[in-house]
């Protein structure tokens, strides 16, 4: 069977996209995702930083851009991808239920989960005080208390911005010294707001409607300790989708896909890299749609320059 | 006076996006431009690439940027810049009408315009048959004769991507022989669709309502030659507006802002730049804005790093 010109992996703002700019330069293309939206799907809260809409559910968010792919002649296949080889010219693509696909090339739009604390409450209250962006949620916690939980650099930058409208910040960290620069722990020292507690193993997240403490073990005294806050950010980290890609990218010390940003390329000649799931350092959905669509014009660029 | 956190020069996806951006981290942020909209501006044809908007006007998808802007605490400047100079830490922005201002970090976003023609008919029928865009407005040209003036590499880029709509694509080049690479030319001539006239010296671009055909000089035996062509698509490069901050940052060969793609910055600390006037290869609607995000959020990591 004839591969297709591209294969895109993923249907979040980075895959979407890549798949609008892909019909739009008439390749035959295949996108395979379980579901649309990626990390938008798990926002419960409106999005305000996507330019042209002031406010928007990610609910509905993400079906604007399904129904403005779907406009486009392009093939999806709902399933997950278990593997990618390439012989000669020609990537395989594995899907989970072991269909196989080829492909003259790929994008790899896969995303990235951001790690969670696996403690009782978290998954409850995902949206109701529990976050895992800084970014998209802080103007919800004006004159409140908030925990960050993650005493590296991403928990002290969390800190920080968080100090520009909460009223107290309580940095949460396991080991017994955060493991941030100290140049960050100083700025945020200087705001006056963070307080950081160290060792200190979070047990539980807890409330009614919304979060209203979290509890901790203190290592050194073993005590259980119940902490008053209106917000939990977690910050220990991401978990980039990446692992069906071993063997043929290089992966950042996050294990983000390494690419070139200027055209998502990886080391791999026909093998690109798109969203949240590249080492390009800021996560946003309108940073996502933009490396979409460069991803697509370099496929592009691509095929007509190695002739397949 | 205390100086900005932030000047922002440009009010197009790039500027725009960057001042949503700004001000939801509460940087003191000043965006000095003349118009909103910058290249949408000059759109005549619906926008279908912008992920969440099936199709938009121009005039549209530009207020919905400048409204969601406005919504942001924010000032704005109607005025253009004739000049950016560095003291210490601080940079001055001098206006076209002679006001200065100050700030700690300035983003660039001034956007680039297509070299014009610069013949009778250009400008009358942008929109109507002119176009600066392939990308955008190749679809509109199905089965139609066009041309496309510059024998450079985008020259032939912008043929071969026409190939897949247009029934018959003249390329126009001026002198003896194409400047694009063998290669790219050697892919047009595969389309069956491409015909390179060399030699040729634009004169006039003609019609009713639209474009019905270009007068072009033969260099050769100086005859005057009526081409017929209901398209006219301009490639003969870019102008980026950077004019004012040369001597602060390197530029590339096509005088574009060199930057590291991951974040926007320039050669001078603090100074970035975003969108059509870096030298990020693609220009497109939603990669300018992701470019403006990335630049708004390394300017806060700039100012949280650098302790100003």
């Amino acid at each position: 069977m004839k591969p297709y010109d591209l294969i895109i992996i993923g249907g979040g703002p980075a895959g979407v996209t890549a798949g609008i700019y892909a019909a739009r330069q008439k390749l035959n293309t295949l996108l395979i995702t379980k579901n649309f939206g990626g990390q938008i799907a798990r926002k419960a809260v409106a999005i305000e930083n996507y330019p042209g809409f002031e406010s928007i559910s990610g609910l509905e968010l993400i079906q604007k851009f399904e129904s403005h792919l779907k406009k486009h002649k392009i093939e999806v296949e709902k399933d997950t991808v278990s593997r990618i080889r390439k012989k000669d010219k020609t990537f395989s693509v594995l899907t989970g239920s072991k269909k196989e696909f080829h492909s003259k090339t790929v994008i790899i739009s896969s995303g990235a989960d951001p790690r969670p604390l696996e403690v009782p409450g978290e998954k409850e209250f995902i949206g109701k005080g529990v976050s895992y962006c800084v970014a998209c949620d802080a103007p919800l916690y004006s004159n409140k208390k908030v925990a960050v939980i993650g005493g590296g650099n991403s928990g002290f930058e969390a800190a920080l911005a968080l100090s520009s409208w909460a009223e107290k910040i309580y940095v949460m960290e396991a080991s017994p010294k955060p493991r941030a620069d100290v140049e960050n722990q100083e700025k945020a020292g200087r705001t006056g707001k963070v307080e950081v507690i160290t060792e200190a193993a979070v047990k539980k997240i807890q409330g009614k409607n919304f979060v209203e403490s979290l509890v901790y073990q203190d290592q050194k005294s073993k005590k259980l300790i119940d902490l008053e806050v209106g917000g939990v950010f977690v910050e220990i980290g991401s978990q980039p989708a990446t692992a069906f890609v071993k063997g043929l990218v290089d992966f950042s010390e996050r294990d983000e896909i390494v690419v070139n940003p200027k055209t998502g390329e990886t080391k791999t000649p026909g093998l690109f890299a798109a969203g949240d799931v590249n080492d390009i350092p800021y996560k946003q959905v309108v940073i996502a749609a933009g490396e979409g669509a460069k991803a697509s014009l370099a496929v592009s660029n691509f095929l007509r320059n190695s002739n397949l």
